[in-house]
């Protein structure tokens, strides 16, 4: 063929391109497109693993923040994050030893958590929620309640509860609250454009 | 048509392929190129939340380490990661109580901050400082302005500084350094291949 | 040409699609190909810098868990990190001052680790290793192997070896442990889905 001498724009140029030229260039392109890796969804996935008041409002303010940006966003509570979910006002019965010792000494919810710095015997803490309030920061009451009408999803780690003998009754109420493990949460992150461990 | 028998394949090396069959690959393979989820940008985007000595050094390594690798970098201080970019030869009037107690309390710029772990009451940091010059590794200092010259960019989250009662004035003299709120760093972190938070 | 008013669709309907005109569409469809920005690769590229015993559990946690599901997994030890690959049984000699500091006061590898709250005086810790092995949940020895034999790889920051004193001969033996720098580990981690601090 002469055209083998000439090169693609040429051939468009001269019009000598033939319709199996093209079919082989077509053909090409779709091993091409198959063999692309495509990129992640608009989502921010956090792993919730610190129970400090400071992370859990950077870790919140993130997840309402990008979806008021039009992306999803999931947090999975795990560790020291999981009795920031527990309902204060609830009770799990059938604990052993272990549960009813970690029951007791971790945070009964959200506003039991403490600053990771500053903390100052609570005075810190205290302060820094007066400071919230008064410059207009949501509290992370408002916040919660905002993440859940924003559609933020909330996943807790079933490990971390069964370590820590946490009972599903004892958690808030919010909506399509799930319990998960490793994997479902690494199935969320790995399609998420941001994965964030706070 | 009697090509529909035969394989796309078949039809190429007959030379049996009409134009219009063609046209219709075509506008499949376009369609399936506007689906394609693409992928993000060589950047990496680094939310520094901690205000801890080996924290912000690490944040500053991965930072320039990944300009010199031909990537961007972005650093969106927030929380206790804001006093350590004030400049403390710089002072910031009309605070009120509060902030005059934040702007006392935390630590008054980069030479002020202190390792996580073995401060010892200081000891660990300053024999921390003095094994880095010792070993050739570049002091918090140093990495400042090489990330100025690298063109790291550095954001100061708006929150923290309104929360704490931080001023502009206060601050450090960096290259284009921005006051930013989280969705701005939100929408660098979802264009970013690398994102931290630390 | 009596085609450009019609659209695409109607010309293939007619049939009055040229060679040519395909040509260009299809060079046009390679131009768009070139410029798609791939996505990553199923890789997680985990960042250990913090040495506490709860932290560490969730690294291997989600790196475990991640080759579970198909996915590779890069741990990169750096900081506080390091001494945990440590082997308790080896020794290093030709340290300077400085280095038997550091390799006296940090923790002599993973059995020496405590959790980052509620240690209690190693209470806590002991109390939290207990729980584990009652709710079967892998201890670190147990994930470490796991993590050996389903092909985890583990960097060593040179740096942080450099800073602290340590020297190669007393790490634990793993599969094709590697002493690498920032550079090595931002390679991995912009071709992963998922990149955690830890």
């Amino acid at each position: 063929m002469a055209q083998v001498t000439t090169t693609r724009g040429e051939q468009i140029k001269k019009g000598t391109m033939t319709v199996d030229d093209l079919a082989k260039q077509v053909e090409g392109l779709k091993r091409q497109i198959e063999n692309i890796k495509p990129g992640a969804d608009e989502k921010v996935s956090i792993i919730v693993f610190s129970g400090d008041l400071d992370k859990i409002l950077a870790a919140f303010i993130i997840a309402t923040g990008a979806v008021a940006m039009g992306m999803e966003a999931v947090m999975f509570f795990t560790f020291w994050g999981t009795p920031v979910l527990r309902d204060p006002k609830k009770k799990a019965g059938g604990k052993d030893l272990m549960g009813k010792m970690f029951g007791f000494m971790l945070p009964k919810g959200r506003n039991a958590i403490k600053l990771s710095k500053m903390n100052m015997a609570g005075m810190g803490t205290t302060m820094m929620k007066s400071l919230m309030k008064k410059k207009n920061v949501a509290s992370l009451d408002e916040m919660l309640e905002m993440a859940a009408d924003l559609g933020v999803k909330i996943y807790i780690c079933e490990m971390s509860c069964n370590l820590m003998g946490f009972k599903k009754e004892e958690f808030i109420e919010y909506p399509d609250l799930c319990y998960v493990g490793v994997a479902t949460f690494l199935e969320q992150a790995k399609n998420s454009k941001v994965q964030l461990f706070i």
